[in-house]
Parts: C-alpha cells; sequence; structure tokens
C-alpha cells in the first residue's frame, strides 16, 4: 500500500521537524531525497509543489503542502495527540507560540545561517546582531517552559531549532550554548531518547544526542548543506 | 452581557487584520486601544498577555492569544465560513499559504519598517534590498491567487500589508505601486467595500479606498506609528 503521505526532506534541514511528528503520530510515509548542492529545490517540479523552493514539502492526498508550520499544524489537526485540539481550551495558547516559532524564532535562524540573503557584505555584522536577538527569544521560549511546557508538535519544531544553533553555520556555532537555557536543555535531553527522535536520528544520520549535545551529521543519503 | 473577545489595537497596525477578521465573522468584540507613542505595548500587564510585546493581543475566554496569523487561524476554526476547515479538502493549500504570510511575507514587511532592529546603522541599503526581496514575495502571492484566489481570513491579513507597503515608512514608501500587482490589486478594490472594511476603516480612520489607494491613516483616538 503507498503511504497517503510523501516527505520531501534533506538531512537536518527544516524537514526534520516534520519527520519528527509523522514518527510522533505513527503515520507511515515516504521520503524523497531533495539534492540540495544539485540545487533540485529550484527546479520547476519542485517549485510547482512549493513555489518558495524550500525544504520541506510534504505530498497528501489533498495536494502538496509547505511551511514547517503549516504541515506540522495539517498533520496534528488530521491526526489528533499532539496538539491541543481545536476546541481545547489550551488551544490559543498552544497556537500562539506555534506560529511564534514558525514567524519569530525560524525566520531569525535563516538570518544568521543566510545573512547574505538579507544583506550582502555585511555578514559579520549581522550574524552578531541577529545572535543576541536569538538569545532574546530563547530567553522568551525557556520562560514559556516554565509556565507552561510546549506541547509535543511544538518540541518537534522546536528541538530541531535548537539543534541547529549548535552547529550552524559550520565553524560559527560557538557563540551558542544550550545549557544557558536549563529548561529548553532538559527538554532536548528528554527529547533525545524518544523513539521519534531516534527513527529520525538513525534516518538522517544525527547521533545519539542530537538535540542535547548534538554533532554534525553524517547522513547515510544527501547531505545537510 | 460582555463579549467574548477583546481586541488590543493600535489604529493601522497588525491588529487591523484581527478586526477584520472580527468583522467578516460578525463577533461582538470590544477594543483596548493600545497607546504607542508611549510604549505601553512595553508595559509588565501587556507583556504578561504577549511576551513579545507586539500589537496585537486577543483576550479571548480561553485566555489571550498573540501573532497575527494565531489569531486569525483560531477565530476561523472556532467560528467557520472565513477558511477551510480542518477536514476540508481545500485545508492543506489555504493553511501553506496562511502560514507563508505569516513567517514569510510579514517578517519581511517588519524588516522594511524597522530596518535598525536588525542592523542599526544600515538603513538604507537593508531597505533597498528588502523592497527587491518583497517584490518577488508578492509576484508569488500574485501567482496564488490567479492559481487559488485566497481565502476570505487570508485577505484580512494580506489587505492590510498591502496597504502598509503603500504607506510606511512614511516618506519612503515611493517604490511601492500595487497596480504592478493586478489581480491583488484587484484583491483590495472589491475589498474595500466589504462591510468589514467599511466597519474597520471606520473605526481606524483609514479613509474610503484604504487598501486599493491607501492615504494616511486619521484615527479617531490613538496613533498608526
Amino acid at each position: 500500500m503507498t503511504p497517503r503521505y510523501r516527505l520531501h526532506y534533506a538531512p537536518d534541514n527544516a524537514s526534520l521537524c516534520v519527520r519528527l511528528a509523522l514518527e510522533e503520530l505513527h503515520l507511515p510515509y515516504e521520503t524523497a531525497l531533495v539534492d540540495r548542492p544539485g540545487q533540485s529545490h529550484k527546479s520547476t517540479a519542485y517549485l510547482a509543489l512549493n513555489p518558495n523552493g524550500l525544504i520541506p514539502v510534504l505530498e497528501t492526498p489533498d495536494g502538496a503542502l509547505f511551511e514547517t508550520g503549516a504541515i506540522l499544524l495539517f498533520l496534528a489537526d488530521r491526526h489528533g495527540g499532539v496538539f491541543p485540539a481545536a476546541d481545547s481550551p489550551e488551544r490559543a495558547r498552544a497556537l500562539s507560540w506555534l506560529f511564534w516559532l514558525s514567524n519569530t524564532l525560524h525566520p531569525t535562524l535563516r538570518m544568521l545561517f543566510y545573512p547574505s540573503h538579507y544583506l550582502p557584505g555585511q555578514d559579520a555584522a549581522l550574524r552578531a546582531r541577529t545572535q543576541a536577538r536569538i538569545a532574546g527569544l530563547l530567553d522568551m521560549l525557556e520562560a514559556e517552559q516554565a509556565n507552561r511546557p510546549l506541547p509535543i508538535l511544538s518540541v518537534c519544531y522546536a528541538a530541531p531549532m535548537l539543534r541547529w544553533l549548535a552547529l550552524y553555520p559550520v565553524g560559527e556555532s560557538d557563540w551558542f550554548t544550550l545549557v544557558n537555557w536549563p529548561r529548553l536543555h532538559q527538554v532536548c535531553k528528554t527529547w533525545d531518547d524518544r523513539a521519534s527522535s531516534i527513527a529520525a536520528a538513525r534516518a538522517e544520520g544525527l547521533g545519539d544526542t542530537p538535540f542535547s549535545a548534538p554533532r554534525p551529521a553524517n547522513p547515510p543519503e544527501g547531505s545537510a548543506t
């Protein structure tokens, strides 16, 4: 039987968030490796799935979804159990933070990783400023985690971002130390041992402490960058 | 009877998107003016509602929501009729574009309006680069509108952003001409005449062509900037 979901992924890319959610939901899925070095996500065929030319895309019986946050929420609402349902009194707060992960933290990471996309020739200055902004955002997330722990779906989004901060850009991540945010560090330590995390780490070559003490990806296929 | 919703707003701020959705959904609501010049959105009381210190916040019986996209989706899912329901085959695509408005277009506008937040001392260079990026994003939105018209909820988000591009930053918006994106221009022309738009324009002093041919806000209370 053909799985109903097909995840276009590259190892240790934003598709990792979706893979974690698919695993948490015990959903069968197949994967399609995006040839990042070959820029296949800028091909006409890929742009027809996601006009942004970004990873991930999730093909579903209802067509292709893009934007990590959209895919995560779609899966959660269709299958249940990892995020407050639409009629839950917990929905309001959880949705606010899910959008925040998507429209505040995630774009700030993109600015750290690809500064020249935003302003060519100012990489060092933009990175330094962005690092300071990210630290402030993580302070907020740390406070929220103390206040009300993130739902599983939101950890599927947040844990990979915390991983990437420890690794990327390669050679430029020394500023970041997860233990400065002890509650987020604890979330990642617990997350390392979940079945979803172990399955994702095996598929993408992320090692045995992929979130609490990340090491560079050594994927069985494809390239993380 | 006390309305169940309370919108913390400033005229012509992102709260406008939420006001439009509340009007479209015919929901009773009250408003609380945020004293932007007095920085009341950075007060302890406001930060308890939204730790980002940004406008809008929507207080609900389930607590305070923040992030424009989260508030819009929350209202749509609770009340129905303005966005594909969770079990609709249209949900996947609509959700992708709603998140895109929230995490791609909206943050790019913020960079245009507040460049020094991202990199002090490079306002002109960052604005020029950001203008070019926004033009590319609007090309994508124009293509999507040709392909499949945006749901009402998404227009509640997109139309104000198109308005702001024509007005802000004050004195720096000449680069933008909405007619370059004829389908988006047509959406705005139609939108100007909707009851929701007329009600919002009256409340916030936006004139009679608030989206297709914006003029500076002249609000009955508060300040847009």
